[in-house]
C-alpha cells in the first residue's frame, strides 16, 4: 500500500489523515467528556464531513505521544468518583508470565511505570451492567452516545430505509438508550477499570457494526515499539477493539506496553497464556493455574476475555467426524484436556467463579466458539450448535452476576446457512452481542480469505452481528504483516458499513452520498479523502494519470477527456433543466403509448422515418 | 502478485498451473467433441481433482501456440454440418473503423489470416435457440453439458443442499437440458458463427455462475502481443467471457486478433466504435453508422453485444435528480442522442432491424442497463426499473425472432436492495438470464470496489444471477493493470463459487471439501493447488516458513510447532475413536443431566472437587 507514513522516531505511527482534523465534543452529563470525532475538510463550498474515529490520540497533532509513559488516564477520574473500587497490592511478575524459566531475567524492557496497585471492586460488580440495572448513566454511556450519534442530526430529514430483522436502532441516541441497551444485555460497553486509557465504545446490535483486529507478538519482534505500533495501526485504519493473541514468550511484558497505550479495548484468550505456563501441555492445565491468569491479565486492564467454557466434554466426540474436526486453538487445547481427564471442562465447572474475577474488574466475556466449524463441510452441525446453547446457558449466569457479555461465532459458512447462525444465536443467547470470524463463505480461495469471509462477515452483520473480527489476506497461510493488517481492517470497515447501510442506520449512507457526489462533481480529492483509505486511492489514479491537473480535470482516465459518461450526464441534466412542463408530459405520453403497445403484443414504436 | 509467468517468445503468459493437466473428455452424441478440464495432481492416495477450465489452448503444453495463426477453429465443422449459412464477400475495413482519418494507414500489423469471406444466415436465424426450439442438440449444446456436469457424479451420494430462490439445477446435466434451457431462453451459448475458435459455454441460472472480465486497449499499447494477453491472462484465472471495451484507435485491428485468438466469449459495446467514426459526437450517430458497426464486428466474429435499448427518451428526466446522474458510457451516450434529437432511441425503434442481424450470426443480446444506478443514494429509483420494464419488452421481441438474449444490471445497490434486482428481473424478463456488474455494496471504499461489489456479486449470484461482472481494484480510479485484472477475476471467481454452493450446485461443495481435507492432513502442496491462486497462497505461506520442509511439517506459522490447533484435533479424533460405546452414552447423559439443570434455573454442573 502507498500510504506508509513514517514511524517517528517514538516508534509509533502518527499524524492525521489526509484533510483531517481531530475534533472533540463536549458532554451534556459529564461536560468534561472530549469525545474525538475526525472531521474531513471539503473543498469548495462542500461543509465537512465528520467520521467515527478510533484512532485515539495518534491522529491528533496536539497530542504528546510517548509510548513510555503511556496514553492520559481519561477514565481514572470517572472510576475514582464511583468510590466502589480499592486499589491494591497487585500481583508480581514472575518469570513463567513471561514464558520465562524460574529465575531467568526478562528480555523485553518492562513498562517503565506499570500500575503495581491495580484497583478492583471493594464487593461485588462494578461492570457498566450492575450500574446500567440500577440505572446509572456512567461517563462511558454518554461517551457512546456521542459517538454513536454522529450524523443522526443531519439524517433526521431523511426517509429511514433498510430492513434492520427486529433490531432496533433509533434515530437518536441517547444516553439513555446507551444504558438500557447495556442494562438488558443487548451491549456491552469493554472497559476494564484497570485500563483508564480507553475511549469507550460499545458492542451491539442497535450501534454501528464494529470490527475487531487480531494482532499477535512476533517471535522476533525487533522492539517493543514495533509491536504497540501494530495495535497503533490497525485502530488508524479504523478497528474498533484489537484482540491481542501473542504465545511463547515476553507476552507478559508486551501486553503492558499494548495496554498502556491503547485506546480501544483490548481483548486476550487467556488460556493461550495459562498453557504457556504448563509447558505446552494442555491436560496439565489446572483450575488455578488458569484463574492466576485472570487475575494477572485483569490487573493489567484486559478489557474481554474469550473464554470457551462451552467446549464441553459430552461435545466433544461430536467433532470426530468433521471434515476439519476442532479448529479454534482455545477450543482445542480445551477438548484434549476434557478427555485427557475425562473429566468436563474446568472452564465450565468453574463458571460462576470466572464470573466473580470478571465482575470485580469489569472484564466482558467474549464466549468462544471452541467448536466453531473450520470448513464449508462443518457449518451448522451439531457440534456448533451445541456449544451454542450452552454459552445461551453461561450467558444467563453471567448476567445474573451483573457481567458483561458477547458470543463468539463462525468461522466458514456457506450464504444460505449464515442466517440461521443469526437467529439461533439471538434466540438462546437473549439478544447477547453476537462477535464472528468472518463467516468464510467458501474453502477454495486461501490467500483471498479477507474476501471470502468479508461477503460472510457484512451478510452477518446486516442480520445483527454486533462486532466482526476481520481475516487477513494471510489467513490459513502464515502471520500477517503491516500490509495484511491494513487490508483486513479495511475491509471489514467496508463489511461494516454495508451492514450499516442495509440494516438502515439512519446516518450511515451520508458518507457514501458525499463521497459519490464529489465522484460525480469530479472532485477528486474529496473522493479520495472520504474514502476509508484515500492514500491507496489516490494512488491508483496517479498510476494513470499523475498530474496534478489530473485531480481537477472533469473527466477521468477510463474514459478520457472526450468520452466521459459522468461528464456526458452532466449535459443531459442541463438540458432537462430546460425542459418545460409541455416536454415532459410528452414525454409520459410517450411512455404510456408504449405500454399500449406493449399490451398489443410487443409492438415497437416505429416512426414513419429516421 | 507473486504469479506471474512469463510472457514467451510467441508474447502470451502459456503454461499449465501448478501440478494441473489439460484433459479432454469426448462427447457422446458428438464423438468428435474434446472438452478442455484441468485435472489437479494430488499427494499421497489422493485421487486428482478436475476443475472446469476456462483458459483454452494456453495452458497445454502439448498445443501450438501462435497468436499470428490464432487458435483451431474447432466450431467449423459443426457450423457447416448444420448446413444453413453462406460465405460472403465481407465488408472491407476502412480508416474509420481503427479510428484513423480517411485514407491514413493502418498503425497496428492486421491479424495475419483475416476471415475475408465471413458467414452468416443463408436466411433467418442460425441462433442456438433457433435450433434448441426446433429440439436440435448441436455439438455446442453437448459441450456445455459435459463441462457443466462435472463433478456431479462423485457428488450423487451427498444430500443436496442449499437455497436456490426457485432455480432448477439439476442432479445431472444432459445435453437435452441443455437444449431445453436455451429454447425457454433461461440459458444463452454466445457463440457466434464467425467466431469458431470459441470452446462453447452457457450462461444460466440452472447452470455455473459465470464471470466475465473486461478488458480494453491501451493507448500506448507497446504490441499486439501484449492486447492479445490480456484475454489470455484474463481465461488463466478463470474469466468465462471477455469483453472488450476498447476506445480510440486500432479497435478494429485489436479485436480482430483478440477474437482469433480466444477461447472464451468476446462481448463488446458497439456504441464505443460507433461514436468514434462520428469523431466523439454523439448527436451524430445515425442508425445507418450503428448498423454498419454491428455488420462489421458481427463479422469479425464477437459473441455478444451490448444494446442500450432501454434508454427511452422518456426515461431520461428521470434521472436529473439523482446523485450520479447516468454513470453508464452507453446510457449517456444514447441519452444525449435523444435529447439533442428530442427523439425516442434509434436503438429502441429499430430493434427488430438489430435482431435481423443479430439472428443471421448468432451474436447474443446483453440488453444494457444504461440507466443503472452510479451511487447506493440512487439504487432501484425509478430510472432504473422503467429500463428494466422495457428491457423485458425487448426480451420478448428478441425471442420472437430466436435471438438469444441476457440482461446488465447494476451498478451500485445496498445490500437489502439486492434481491428486488433479481426477483423483478426474473419476472419482467421471462427469466432470460441476468448479467449484473457487482453490485457495489457501498460507495465509500475507492481502491477496494472488487471487494465492495464482490459482496453484492456473491448474493445476487446466490439470488439467481447468470454472470457477474467482474469489477476490479482500480475502478473509479484508473485503468486496470495485470494485477488488478488477476485481483478481480480471483475475487470474482470466489464470489461465483460461494454462490454456487449456496444455491446448491450438487458438485460445488467437492472442492471445498478438497481443499479443507488437504488444509487439515498438512497437504500444503494440494491446498495450494486447490486454490483458485496457488502461486499467492504458497508466496503468503513462503513468507512466514520459506523452507521446503515446512511444507509438509504438521503445523504452521500462525501456531508453530507446539501449539498447533489442527495437530491437537487430530490427537481428538485419535483419543474419540477408541472411546467405547459406553463412553458415549455417558457423555450423551452429561449433557442430558446439563439440560436438566438448565431447565431448574441455570445451575451450573459443579463436581464435587477439581
Amino acid at each position: 500500500m502507498a500510504d506508509r507514513p513514517a514511524r517517528t522516531e517514538i516508534g509509533v505511527t502518527t499524524g492525521p489523515l489526509p484533510a483531517s482534523t481531530k475534533v472533540h465534543v463536549k458532554g451534556t452529563l459529564y461536560p468534561d467528556l472530549r469525545v474525538p470525532l475526525r472531521e474531513i475538510a471539503l473543498t469548495g463550498d462542500e461543509p465537512p464531513f465528520r467520521v467515527y474515529d478510533t484512532s485515539g490520540p495518534y491522529t491528533d497533532p496536539q497530542a504528546l505521544i510517548d509510548i513510555h509513559a503511556g496514553l492520559p488516564r481519561l477514565r481514572d477520574p470517572w472510576i475514582d468518583a464511583r468510590g466502589d473500587t480499592e486499589r491494591y497490592d497487585g500481583r508480581q511478575v514472575r518469570p513463567e508470565d513471561n514464558g520465562l524459566a524460574r529465575g531467568a531475567r526478562r528480555e523485553v524492557q518492562p513498562f517503565p511505570s506499570p500500575n503495581l496497585r491495580p484497583r478492583r471492586a471493594k464487593a461485588g460488580a462494578v461492570t457498566q451492567m450492575a450500574y446500567a440495572r440500577r440505572g446509572i448513566i456512567t461517563p462511558e454511556m454518554e461517551f457512546v452516545a456521542i459517538r454513536e450519534n454522529l450524523g443522526r442530526e443531519a439524517a433526521l430529514e431523511r426517509a429511514r430505509d433498510g430492513e434492520s430483522f427486529g433490531a432496533e436502532i433509533p434515530d437518536d441516541v441517547t444516553p439513555e438508550f446507551v444504558r438500557d441497551e447495556v442494562a438488558r444485555g443487548r451491549a456491552i460497553i469493554p472497559a476494564n477499570i484497570n485500563h483508564p486509557e480507553l475511549e469507550p465504545m460499545a458492542i451491539g446490535r442497535n450501534f454501528l457494526v464494529k470490527i475487531n483486529a487480531n494482532i499477535g507478538n512476533s517471535a522476533v519482534a525487533s522492539s517493543i515499539a514495533e509491536e504497540v505500533d501494530k495495535m497503533v495501526w490497525a485502530v488508524r485504519w479504523g478497528a474498533d477493539t484489537v484482540m491481542d493473541l501473542s504465545t511463547g514468550k515476553n507476552i507478559h511484558d508486551t501486553r503492558e506496553w499494548i495496554l498502556r497505550n491503547s485506546p480501544v479495548p483490548i481483548g486476550t484468550v487467556p488460556i493461550y497464556q495459562a498453557l504457556e505456563k504448563v509447558g505446552g501441555v494442555a491436560e496439565d492445565l489446572t483450575w488455578d493455574i488458569f484463574r492466576d491468569t485472570l487475575i494477572e491479565q485483569a490487573e493489567q486492564g484486559v478489557d474481554y476475555f474469550t473464554i470457551h467454557a462451552g467446549v464441553r466434554l459430552p461435545y466433544i466426540h461430536l467433532t470426530a467426524n468433521r471434515v476439519t474436526g476442532i479448529v479454534s486453538r482455545g477450543g482445542s487445547i480445551m477438548a484434549k484436556w476434557c478427555l485427557a481427564h475425562h473429566r468436563e471442562s474446568f472452564l465450565y465447572t468453574r463458571f460462576r467463579e470466572i464470573c466473580e474475577i470478571m465482575r470485580a474488574y469489569d472484564v466482558s466475556f467474549s464466549l468462544g466458539d471452541g467448536l466453531r466449524p473450520g470448513s464449508i463441510a462443518d457449518a451448522n452441525d451439531r457440534a456448533q450448535f451445541a456449544e451454542l446453547e450452552t454459552l445461551g446457558e453461561l450467558t444467563r449466569v453471567a448476567w445474573e452476576m451483573d457481567c458483561q457479555v458477547m458470543i463468539e461465532g463462525p468461522g466458514h459458512v456457506p450464504m444460505h446457512k449464515i442466517k440461521v447462525n443469526m437467529e439461533k444465536q439471538l434466540e438462546v443467547c437473549g439478544e447477547a452481542p453476537f462477535y464472528t470470524l468472518g463467516p468464510l463463505t467458501t474453502d477454495i480461495a486461501p490467500g483471498y480469505d479477507h474476501i471470502t469471509s468479508g461477503i460472510g462477515a457484512a451478510m452477518i452483520g446486516w442480520f445483527g452481528t454486533a462486532m466482526l473480527c476481520y481475516v487477513t489476506p494471510k489467513e490459513h497461510l502464515g502471520l500477517p504483516d503491516r500490509d495484511d493488517v491494513k487490508v483486513g481492517v479495511i475491509t471489514y470497515k467496508l463489511a461494516a458499513h454495508a451492514a450499516d447501510l442495509a440494516k438502515g442506520h439512519p446516518a450511515a449512507q451520508l458518507r457514501d452520498d458525499a463521497l459519490s457526489k464529489a465522484r460525480f462533481e469530479f472532485r477528486w480529492r474529496d473522493q479520495f479523502n472520504l474514502s476509508l483509505d484515500p492514500a491507496t486511492a489516490e494512488a491508483y489514479h496517479d498510476q494513470t494519470l499523475p498530474a496534478e491537473g489530473a485531480k481537477t480535470a472533469h473527466f477521468c482516465s477510463m474514459c478520457g477527456p472526450k468520452f466521459c459518461s459522468m461528464k456526458i450526464t452532466q449535459d443531459v441534466r442541463d438540458h432537462a433543466a430546460r425542459l418545460n412542463a409541455d416536454d415532459m408530459l410528452a414525454m409520459e405520453g410517450m411512455a404510456e403509448k408504449s405500454a399500449e403497445f406493449r399490451a398489443k403484443g410487443s409492438e415497437i414504436y416505429l416512426p414513419a422515418e429516421e
